[in-house]
């Protein structure tokens, strides 16, 4: 493995340091899937992601790809599973890669890692490392994918209006209050 | 504003670009916001930051904090606010910076750009970044907060096991299938 997307496999670590804060497996597996899943992408599709797992593969996906959790095109839909899709953002058409379980076989370090049997202290991260970049795609699967009308398109938030509780402005349709002072606010009392 | 975090001005203009795809009013705005948030942090306290809408302000912050969405620093509860909150990962302790809409008077195109007055193609957006940079600080508050403790913390995954249906490794916790497989799955017949 030489390249992961358009950069050097140096280059990428360097950059998964300043983003992410540490060259964490997850972020150089999720580099390898992500370098897939766009040489499978027909040249010219303007693509969105989709992400299976709110840990590590989203910032993969942000370095990689154009798609980034606030421009909107990066969607995470955190089912545990350690597998992303680019999809076609116009048709819902696009490929999904994912770790093979039956691919894994004598690759222990990145097996142990996947299914959690070692505490983080007692891995071995420079040979996980080493068997990432050594499997490069040959512990992934891909298939193709259709994904469902309600992850496709943007929503427009629709008129904005004063709260007439906190007094900041909100969504209207989100109802006679904004959701935070309808109850979903993050703060409690300090 | 000359400078945004540890950037020129112009820095940040051209990492926004890179990042998220074009200088997005809201990243400039929201680049203000982060810089203002991050001064309110007492030096050497490790923050998380939690952030009220989906919408570009999640790129200000992973661009100018080591939060970031696959690194679980960064939580997007999307109220439909453009605010923001950094907050010691321990004690739940921080600061909430949003903007205040009784200091927006004159500010006409941040106005009509926040309440969505004008459909985009008729925003004058060399005037709205023009008056963002202009304003700075001035048109922000800011209030201590205590954050909920369920958003302090990770919580593990706990033991991973393969789905009987799928055959792809998934948190057990999450059931007898994994949450794909229960119907959570984003994808439809092709």
């Amino acid at each position: 493995m030489e390249t992961i997307g358009r950069y050097s496999y140096e280059q990428y670590l360097k950059m998964v340091e300043d983003f992410h804060g540490s060259q964490a497996p997850g972020l150089i597996l999720g580099g390898v899937m992500v370098d897939y899943a766009i040489s499978r992408m027909p040249p010219g599709v303007l693509f969105d992601a989709l992400c299976e797992t709110a840990a590590c593969l989203p910032d993969a996906i942000q370095l990689l790809t154009p798609c980034t959790t606030g421009n909107g095109w990066l969607k995470v839909v955190d089912l545990g599973l350690f597998a992303l899709s680019l999809y076609d953002k116009y048709t819902g058409q696009g490929v999904r890669i994912f770790v093979d379980p039956e691919k894994l076989k004598g690759w222990t370090e990145i097996f142990n890692w996947l299914y959690k049997l070692k505490p983080k202290k007692e891995q071995d991260k420079a040979l996980l490392l080493a068997q990432m970049e050594q499997a490069g795609r040959a512990i992934l699967s891909e298939r193709k994918v259709m994904i469902k009308d309600q992850y496709l398109g943007k929503t427009s938030k629709g008129a904005i209006a004063n709260c007439p509780q906190c007094g900041e402005p909100y969504p209207k349709r989100d109802g006679a209050l904004c959701l935070s002072c309808q109850g979903g606010s993050p703060y409690g009392k300090e």
